[in-house]
């Protein structure tokens, strides 16, 4: 069995090791699994730098959030997993080896479909679908802002969206995202800056916004605020610009304004197995249609961890890179 | 009839009038209410001036929240009230005037007690009462913090936590406070400062604290977050420092708290008649029994508008000032 490890914070291509460790097998109610595909996100990165917002683990840690495998063995008394099938690794945790022993909850059947798109079901579009659901009432023919819409969850929320027949505002930083965005299903699409709510505002006949995701921070934070109708409600799950967010008490008060904050981690920790499945669940179908794709740049196996993380940090994607562990 | 009004925003003392109006009888549905008592507060004042949150009427406009009166006449077709009764004028709008001619739904019928404690009822201790009932699901033993704590709403919030068994953390800016608010029922008082969150939890035994009110704003906000357990909220209802709210980009992702904000104003045009008068009616009987009581700081009548505004807008009172309208 192979890991890969960081033992300090700091640039993931340095501290992070590839190690051999040694062989386990399943106890009571556990099974074993072999990791079949694992993302590389971005806060994995930021985690293992110690960036902003990254809670730092015990260390040395495994990083990973995520994946696909095939059950290996199961120990006494599994009843809903069988060997030979294929597993989300939804509860693992440190998906960034080649085997996982683990308590069977963990991990959760695979319907069938893509193998790589499965394996990152469980962060972004987990991450667009609960953002979209849990924050405000939304109805087919409502409108939802966003920011940093060209990223990955942002992506995924234009497609949900368009899905639900929600209407979306998408603002970006470049002109040139506009009609890839457009061709993913967005409604209207904005480059940011100074005059955006009157850009909005004109972009959607003076429809009333009800809800903002939000993960730039900075001066976009503040536009955002700008563009909600009253009662409206903003969601902030990440800060791109490293900025601190900008506020309008004004709109707070008088508008009815109301801020919230989004983090993925803390809904894993505070959610019960039984609703975590039910969830992910209801978003299964949609990846394994093929409805809903997850460009892939690259794929790596764990011995190349240094090239992997360094591509995953370079600009110029179009796509995630995977780790795709070897098995004998 | 005579009424006080201002043409144009400025310095209350200079631009606001004493004039003569024309007689005015009720017509259907309508009722005539003798003003006996109008306080002067400072969003009064602050609108007046075209300060910060405080939105601008169509002027000229005549000033004033909130009152007690004697109904004088009834038009046709009013059941609910009768001449001589003591109303509250709760919807009437523009009460710094000695006679109120306005649909009788303007006018709630007053339960017996003090006349210009009950004048005082329908803007800071509702606005308590709102803060604490509306934004949390607060059970006895619960905790609350709050700045500008010797406020009158702070001093009302204080009254009416302890009435309800909840504890209060309250924060202040000068030592000299601290005394009083205990007095008041206050079960925390402290200095504010940038260890604020570091001695609210030595202060409250490291309790979950689980709702933050919130009218200074600047780094008191930043302050107020900071102390607030996972998944709190805080709500704004005022600027008392002037400066742009600081806020933790972080707490709000990471410990789930909420931001919202309070306006009485919109509380007002937003809710039912039937909302409001029964809203109202929880807190006349502790105005009307003396439990709850605001210091009275002068009286003044209307011809002295001036004086009355520039004494309200002094600083080192310790209490409210009062319109009196003379009656002939």
């Amino acid at each position: 069995m192979n890991v890969v490890e960081f033992g300090q914070t700091g640039n993931p291509a340095e501290v992070l090791k590839f190690k051999p460790v040694a062989e386990l097998e399943p106890g009571p109610g556990e099974a074993k699994v072999n990791v079949l595909a694992a993302p590389i996100h971005p806060a994995n990165l930021a985690q293992i730098e110690g960036a902003y917002l990254a809670p730092v683990p015990e260390l040395p840690a495994t990083p990973g959030m995520e994946g696909v495998g095939q059950v290996a063995a199961l120990g006494e008394g599994v009843d809903h997993l069988s060997v030979g099938q294929t597993v989300l690794l939804t509860g693992a945790g440190g998906t960034w080896r080649d085997t996982i022993v683990a308590p069977a909850a963990a991990f959760t059947p695979a319907p069938p479909g893509d193998i790589e798109q499965l394996a990152m079901l469980a962060v972004n579009p987990l991450t667009a679908h609960l953002l979209l659901e849990d924050y405000a009432d939304l109805q087919p023919g409502d409108w939802v802002i966003q920011s940093a819409a060209n990223s990955a969850v942002g992506e995924m929320v234009i497609q949900l969206a368009a899905q639900r027949g929600l209407k979306t505002v998408n603002v970006v930083r470049r002109e040139e995202l506009i009609l890839p965005l457009k061709a993913l299903g967005a409604t209207v699409v904005l480059v940011d800056g100074p005059d955006l709510a009157e850009r909005v505002k004109q972009a959607t006949d003076g429809a009333d916004i009800k809800l903002a995701l939000e993960a730039v921070s900075g001066s976009t934070f503040y536009r955002l605020i700008e563009a909600l109708a009253y009662g409206g409600t903003l969601v902030a799950y990440g800060n791109m610009s490293g900025d601190e967010p900008q506020i309008d008490l004004r709109s707070l008060i008088a508008d009815d304004i109301r801020l919230r904050g989004f983090w993925l981690s803390r809904w894993y920790e505070r959610t019960s197995p039984d609703e975590k499945q039910a969830t992910l669940g209801q978003l299964v179908p949609l990846i394994s249609s093929g409805q809903f794709k997850t460009n892939i740049d690259s794929r790596y196996p764990l011995e190349e961890i240094s090239e992997a993380v360094t591509r995953a940090a370079a600009g110029g994607r179009d796509g995630k890179v995977l780790l795709t562990p070897n098995h004998a």
